[in-house]
């Protein structure tokens, strides 16, 4: 028998999901979005913000090991990691997995979000939050990125999609992105996740590489699947200089060797594979040329 | 404004996916299946079958090079191949561009489904059925092979997924895969689409996978992502010996160079890229021991 | 900005309902059903059976007065009244109005559904449940009423559709009927839900009311509309010999006057009104000569 | 097997409903607005304007017939009739029916969606756009009736619904209702579609009913149900004088008697049972005190 209740999710105006909801977890209307934690009948947990999915217990795994370890591997010694975004817990939880880590800053929006995912999605944090290393913050990234005195080794922006009158809206641009880079240090890394690269939606993919390749001069695509995004996701890493393509074998696989606990989704394989982009997604990104600005900031669905 | 018209796809009981309707280009019910040709307001034309998307404008050269390519480039010089099912005809498309190419067998149950794709999807076939190389026979995949008396280079399994009374059922089994085997030249090689590899349905490509190990001894699994899908997608590879992920750089790169036309997503990179599998992935491979028989096949939602 | 959360329900193959989900009161699966009692966005709390709407806050009065009332005023002077179903309470609410009533026995199947009902929907028992005139039993309706002794004036069938394998099958025969017939005193009525009379699914009203007709001498019509349905709503009074469209006035409206408390949907116009058939359901009915029967009953979806 | 072919009419933000599609008849962007005529699974051809379902083929016969009937009945020697709106032809059927009718004129502002209902939608008009008493006049029905000069017996007005930026917004304020008043004879009567009287969704049809009784003398409430509006309708009638529930059983029948062809919903019954409001709509049509002006129009979902 078909299920009765179910998170209906509009991706485009021409695009929906429906999936079978189990539980609802908890509903809210915070200070800044609609907030929602279901228990999804395929998925498990899910958390929904503004009616769109941002991670699912079965494969957020996938996301966040995506997100962190090809920018913390290429940097090789990670200690000073600032997080923008990243409610959940679940990119610090991956970025603690490196011994050299001294200090992890969260910079969240929304302090009732962060609570929600701290009591109700111990799955993704793990306990992360209580770590000693750990600082959250709830703040706008863009003003707290532009304060930042003593720079970082590397910045992570797991970040909602440039929505229209949506909170991240001004956090896709090239002056927040060379702002970003001014408050890294000379090694360090840039790393954003960076919506979908599938091929009939390609466009806002485009604009934020060609936006960040304005800045940084190391700049490299990458992508990986989330079954519940219903599609293939992109993500750029950026830096002063370092080159996750330019990783020796030995290198690699002796920091992925220093990563503590268990690797559900990438390894050394996986990593190579990730920057291996499809023919159609580099002639895309030669030929793009827009730039997205402060000064008509471009919006997504 | 929303759209009126939706093509609703439920791909279990607890998923379903709603993509906008431009234009209904051909509905029919053949012997076999209903069959609905549509165009999309994301995906352009699309193929249905038995209310399943088939393959989408879009998107369907990731599926149809990532089916195609690795297994060809593995063979280097294939020249007789078999492609049972892959009635859109765009599996024959990229199996013609290797100038080696002597003869392609199609043999599809459904006479109704190739002849409205001959018709309605030239961009799928691009002509491919015209070649004198191509000979498509109407008839039942199994028995067509089981009286196949001249051994191939390739056979490609482009079938639709094996549900309960669909017509695929029985072409996911040991026996039939035995029936490929001894059907193969000595370097011949199979490759079959093999259903998702999300995490939290990977019950079915699990259990094709470890099928396929009961009778070839070399089988590796890759993968892609098919937007239209909305899954990460698996395929399986099986040699009699040939590893593709034994080639040379030198080697894979020569071969590629002989593909004629231009290739959207196949390259060098992401041959390497397709085989590289995530941790999950291989732990799962492993573990597996079920093995799929004619005397109880398992049938997929 | 769209809900989220929607309740779905297709009412046919052909069509389907979505209802916004505002809070998830209740879910269970009782020994006989799905049980969900949801918050609508629309309708305020519903109870849903097997992913069936049966009623909802809004409107549930207008089924609720419309299922009673009639029998009820057009016998009079209502002592022992007999309900089929109607977990939610209220009917016997609609029934307690009478100053007449000395007893009312609820037999429904489902103790779980009525438990829940009682601590969740005070808005549709307002405590009727309490009266010391109520007694409610749980067992299976047909083979409660085979078993009566002492005959009743009032036998209100509030049961779900006869749907195939649902718990109702068995309650819409001429076998039943029969067994109704003899169990109402000499003056008794019978009165039933019958499904709706949508001009383009009038299959089911006309069986029911034909096969009613093989079993009473006075068979009588009638209807409603209740929104969260999305349907006008068959009913069918069955007499030994009061019709209730041959009440005088006065009699109407005394009778009427005699009811306590606020009726919100039923009154003296709206009484001579359902009995109103229009053109097409006369016909229909006219036409009609399919009994269903115990051998093969009939099931609608 | 489900349909993969869907209908989906957002109703309010709070409810949708889904309709199998079995065949698109015609699609058009017209100057004014987006047109679809579909034939359904259940509902046979049905024509959509901006997504909303405008009627049915198979109950379109209870909307046009209620919406005619009680007026021109009331009236009782009709010989002058202006329709605004109704674009299929349904209403000038109904009303030709009428021995008396001397011209029709039907002012409807898109020539495009009436020309595809006299192509596509024979079974509405059955050729009532070929009788010589019959007009078609594309204009905005506001400034069309202002600029009348001869009088009408009735005028009635089949209209979507007032929409914000929708065609017919400024059709159901006093201002407009004023105008019409005065393109009356002396024994002249308006009738108007008026939305749902559902009672969650009420507002729009109370404010309706208060507008039109600041302008005529005798108003009056009614009201059928229509399947595929998945709500029962509300309308009303106002005039100068005469009472559709004053009319003497004789008159009553006799008038009727002399329709022409088969009336399939209204009937001498149905005409009473029309006017017999439930007490829930009585109360808050007492209640209402708010009116529809030009200055700050309504606009309903």
């Amino acid at each position: 028998m078909l299920s009765s209740r179910w998170f209906l999710e509009f991706t485009t105006d021409s695009e929906a999901a429906l999936h079978s909801i189990e539980e609802v977890l908890y509903t809210a209307q915070t200070q800044f979005q609609r907030l929602e934690i279901l228990r999804l009948g395929l998925y498990g947990k899910a958390l929904i913000l503004d009616g769109k999915m941002q991670s699912a217990q079965s494969d957020e795994f996938i996301y966040h090991e995506s997100l962190v370890h090809p920018a913390l591997i290429t940097k090789g010694d990670p200690r000073r990691v600032l997080i923008a975004g990243g409610g959940e817990g679940a990119t610090i939880r991956e970025v603690l997995r490196y011994p050299s880590i001294e200090s992890v800053i969260m910079v969240d929006l929304d302090r009732e979000v962060v609570e929600a995912c701290k009591d109700l999605l111990p799955e993704w944090h793990e306990g992360a939050f209580d770590d000693p290393r750990v600082k959250v913050v709830y703040d706008d990234a863009r003003s707290y990125i532009e304060g930042i005195r003593e720079p970082y080794d590397i910045i992570i922006l797991d970040l909602p999609e440039p929505m229209e009158e949506g909170p991240a809206i001004m956090l896709y641009t090239e002056e927040f992105y060379r702002s970003v880079y001014e408050h890294l240090r000379p090694d360090g890394i840039m790393v954003t996740q960076a919506t979908t690269i599938a091929p009939h939606n390609l466009n806002s993919y485009r604009i934020i590489f060609n936006t960040i390749s304005q800045v940084f001069s190391v700049v490299r695509g990458y992508y990986t699947f989330v079954p519940s995004f219903y599609a293939p996701w992109g993500f750029v890493l950026a830096s002063k200089g370092a080159d996750p393509r330019g990783l020796m074998n030995d290198t690699l696989r002796k920091r992925i060797s220093n990563i503590s606990g268990e690797l559900r989704y990438y390894n050394e394989e996986i990593h190579r594979g990730m920057f291996s982009l499809p023919g159609y997604l580099k002639r895309a990104l030669e030929e793009e040329d827009r730039v997205n600005r402060d000064s008509s900031p471009i919006s997504f669905y």
